[in-house]
């Protein structure tokens, strides 16, 4: 098969990897040509993705037009900010979306929602969960989801998967996604936690009650399954996210802990910590539904309103006492 | 209200201490009269909650009759192999048992179906989640599930909840006693990853997918909900079994994929990783009900037939490629 890659970061260059060592043919387009001509002359992204060689037959290019030619099959890897810029550059419509990116815009709108406003009837596939470019690119064993329509999903499965990437198939499109976006912001209240100390209980407790405020979410939004939450792009990517020292969420949310201020921390960074950006639009949104989503209140609060999150913490956990899991108990009754 | 603590180990006295901290009158019993006196005089039980200082009015005794006349509402804490015989030594039926153990006996029954081959009528609630008794003894933050009659698990979730200890309730007794005897095996696994190298993709799928083969084994026996998996007896104890420096089970992996025998750690270890002796049984079980639990197969061939666990990787990766969740499919042509 033939591959036109749009986005050549971490994620977007291992993919691409990836893909040429299943046999496919793959252009990868970035933004920058100076970084096209690094991979098509040195088979090397250093800047994102440092140490890897890169196939030889990987083509490159900054032309937008030509990677959009190469192929009918359009991979989205750019930030989710660059999304809808990036598609307004195509003029047609390609046969296959298959998105690698996760995040919600300042609008609110997932990138499905986005593809779809401008090609209705293209086919759209979302592939997620616990994913780390760096460890695909060492051909490190993975395991992801992808969802999409079922006339095509299996045919994507089989050309994805190889010996270390494995690939199930799940029908949630939106449940995917929405695990994806919101994970960002339950991953700052764990680094939080890890920046006040080695708390086991209570971190453990944080992803599992924060992957309830997600699937809440979702669900209220229409996501299919409360079982895609339990899956790869729900509890595995929330897992990964809360735990792995290179996320970039859960270390803002560890310098917070130790007492940092926000804007220092973000001054320091060189990548996104996206769910900084989630939080604020995610709580309008959830208040707008009457969904309560208590966690991300409370990361709102320390992040932008100075809440010692030692407060944060008492306040969580002296809330009224409830039952478990009713995840069908969502409108303004919703007392999760 | 007054309770009645059977088993003087690390969970059982700091249960113990917290019962003493939310106003409850509180008889420990240990197997060790000298324990007992230990706990009577210096406050202390350093044997097993290392510099902890008990609460005063707490009392010990080594006289199980006397431990049990003291109060109706009966705590399990002893070790699931002893809890049998130590039920078997209690004259009158008490009113209420709360279980905190967590496993299956060489006989293959959870401990709620041991108790109520006992006393069939008995009250019985089950507590479990991420709950390292050291961390709950440093009143850090805890949150747990209570499972158990609809009649009077609120009652208890009043009784054991404070500022530092959240219950939730939950209505599936069997899916929580599941959840927290098969976690043990699934932890053995993430330790022989970890063993391996820093491989965090695979470690957060690995749990994600032992997940799917703890509910699949919970709901083919009878549990009630596939969310209750989800939820912080399941999800929340198997996340904090399989990253916590303290967990027994994750560290005999951590040591076997280090390339050490089986048999010289066990005999390096003070304590029991009930997952070695849980992962025979539990595939003895699985077969008989055409359960497909591979994550647990590849755990018992690297421990007992000295299977590589490189190989066993590859062996998980190489399987044939399917939907990522279908828990209604149980039975012989399950194929999750």
């Amino acid at each position: 098969m033939k591959f036109s890659i749009l986005g050549a970061g971490s994620w977007g260059t291992a993919f691409a990897k990836l893909l040429v060592e299943n046999g496919h043919e793959v252009l990868i387009w970035a933004r920058r040509e100076e970084l096209a001509d690094k991979i098509n002359k040195y088979h090397a992204n250093d800047d994102y993705l440092p140490n890897v060689r890169l196939p030889e037959t990987l083509i490159a290019s900054s032309d937008i037009s030509s990677a959009v030619h190469f192929s009918d099959n359009l991979v989205i890897a750019v930030p989710t900010k660059y999304v809808d810029e990036t598609m307004a550059k195509i003029e047609r419509k390609p046969a296959v979306i298959v998105n690698l990116s996760k995040g919600i815009d300042e609008k609110l709108r997932t990138i499905s929602s986005i593809v779809k406003s401008r090609w209705r009837d293209a086919d759209y596939l979302v592939l997620s969960g616990p994913c780390h470019a760096v460890e695909v690119a060492k051909r490190l064993p993975t395991s992801v989801v992808i969802a999409g329509p079922n006339s095509i999903t299996e045919a994507f499965q089989q050309a994805f998967s190889n010996d270390y990437f494995r690939v199930y198939v799940n029908d949630d499109v939106l449940g995917v996604e929405i695990s994806g976006a919101v994970k960002n912001v339950i991953a700052i209240a764990a680094g939080i936690l890890d920046g006040l100390g080695q708390w086991h209980n209570a971190k453990a407790a944080l992803i599992t009650r924060g992957l309830q405020e997600i699937a809440r979410f979702g669900l209220s939004l229409g996501a299919r399954s409360p079982l895609t939450f339990m899956g790869l792009a729900g509890m595995g990517d929330l897992i990964v996210t809360c735990t792995s020292p290179y996320s970039r969420n859960r270390y803002v949310g560890e310098m917070i802990g130790k007492g940092m201020a926000l804007k220092d921390i973000l001054s320091q960074m060189k990548m996104v910590a996206e769910g900084v950006y989630t939080v604020g639009p995610l709580l309008r949104m959830a208040d707008s539904l009457h969904i309560d989503m208590p966690i991300c209140r409370q990361v709102y609060d320390v992040l932008f309103r100075k809440k010692d999150p030692y407060q944060a913490i008492s306040e969580l956990m002296s809330r009224p006492l409830k039952m478990e899991i009713d995840l069908t108990q969502i409108g303004p009754e919703s007392d999760l």
